[in-house]
């Protein structure tokens, strides 16, 4: 039996931007009755006041959490897993618990550990959206307009609560897809996190070449697209890099595999093999640019 | 004795985006009397008759090359050694051979094999501007404005040639610095030929993924940025990294130690190692985006 989940009380555990502008979006909308914010910092939740995000706040989690309906873990990736740990015995069977971060399977193990299986109404999402900028002055209540949330639920899962979680996301404009735990962890390493992981190296090697102030004289455009996203948040990338380990090691594996070949290729002078290298990855990223065009995704997305 | 070097009569070996951008400009000004081209597709050659960039044009190269001032070799990089080669014997004392090839030291050796020695009057050159798109159609009289020109002379080199070569970029809005060859491949290679090594093996490595539908699917901005220079002429960028082979290699050994040290720092969890070198990165990052503000350059240089 479906159980009779909403999102008309909404409690946010960690008020920056993404939970900001979902609480703007759902409220501008009139999608939701009452949004309370939990936190950490009350500075963060004072300024969601005024901003007129919240019609409350509070500092205490099981005060947060009692009667909502859905509760949206928006913290930073690893405050998320110790979030879980505190809300065991605070969650009652008729609420939703749901989350943001760019990675799904630490907290879907931590999940386990906490409760020793899977709530049937834990469902565990990941909307791509982001800012250069981070932090509740950043919220909007348009960040999610037209961009993608992938909703990563397991066998375990309710699937009225799932569909609830997509209803909300979907309030805010926002394309709702599903992927397993695993394969979203998969592609968001190849995708995003070894981009960062490969930007953020470059930048350091250049940064320490002897000739470094000729090297950023004359970088150019290119340069600057390629490194743009070694600016992210180191904090928010360590979380990541660290929540999202194993995928992303095992990729780092295999860029370097690929980089190697195209190395020995250049150092033996393998014309071919090189002009078969570059034209098989231009011809996949103009596909790839083509797919872009039909999407609405703003240049600014991040994780 | 200084000689009377000038750009009067200007001949162009290869028109394309950038031979015909610069006869454009200079034309456009009013700074140069004739601008002839050679080239092996007449189809190129006529078009730039129409496009109002030259005064006429020839398929013989001793033809082209008789009675010029100004002499630059404009073709592909690897068509550019070959040039050199079928210069010999054509070039008098009172001219003035350059280039805007992305690489210098494959050419400065190429004419060391051709003429024994670096004649007094061969300025290599290299604008760090271009376009996504090539040939003479994208051609613009603008496209050197505000960009820079680097030279690369040698203890050989004649500072009155070298003089005039400035003078011809400046004439077109260009800003020109100088830097020895060496110095320059080495630049390049970190600011532009390794990160395009980069993206082309990353997109490389996606596109075989077996979740490559997933993986294009739900990329986002950061990866659109981040991969945009995979979308670069193969060919174009195979004569680069052969030509600057190895400069490139030494530069791809160094990166891989770093992203190996990443990896190993992400494999052991070392959350302090990783944090410094996200952190480190973003400072420099950062640094040079601020740089880049006072600059004109736009997005769309490519080499």
């Amino acid at each position: 039996m479906s159980k009779p989940y909403s999102f008309h009380k909404l409690v946010i555990l960690g008020l920056g931007l993404m939970g900001g502008s979902l609480a703007a979006g759902l409220r501008q909308r009139g999608e939701v009755e009452e949004v309370v914010a939990w936190g950490r910092r009350e500075s963060s939740l004072k300024r969601g006041m005024e901003l007129g995000f919240l019609d409350g706040y509070t500092l205490d989690l099981a005060d947060a959490v009692s009667a909502a309906d859905m509760v949206v873990i928006a913290t930073p990736t690893m405050i998320a897993e110790d979030v879980l740990g505190q809300l065991q015995g605070l969650l009652t069977p008729d609420m939703v618990l749901t989350d943001v971060a760019s990675v799904k399977g630490n907290l879907l193990r931590r999940a386990r550990q906490v409760w020793g299986t899977e709530p049937a109404n834990l469902v565990l999402a990941h909307p791509i959206a982001g800012s250069e900028e981070s932090g509740v002055e950043a919220a909007r209540a348009d960040l999610f307009e037209g961009h993608r949330v992938i909703i990563t639920p397991t066998e375990a899962t309710d699937p009225a609560a799932v569909s609830v979680v997509a209803d909300m996301w979907r309030a805010v404009g926002a394309d709702v897809e599903q992927m397993d735990v695993e394969r979203h962890d998969r592609v968001l390493a190849a995708t995003s996190h070894l981009p960062h992981v490969l930007a953020y190296s470059l930048v350091n090697l250049l940064a320490e070449q002897d000739a470094k102030q000729d090297i950023f004289r004359f970088a150019a455009g290119g340069f600057r697209d390629f490194t743009r996203i070694a600016s992210s948040d180191p904090k928010m990338w360590h979380d990541i890099s660290l929540a999202n380990g194993s995928a992303l090691v095992r990729l780092i594996d295999e860029f370097s595999e690929r980089l190697v070949g195209l190395r020995a290729a250049i150092e033996a002078r393998d014309s071919e093999q090189i002009l078969d290298l570059y034209s098989s990855a231009k011809a996949a990223r103009d596909r790839f640019g083509e797919m872009l065009k039909d999407r609405s995704d703003d240049a600014k997305e991040q994780d």
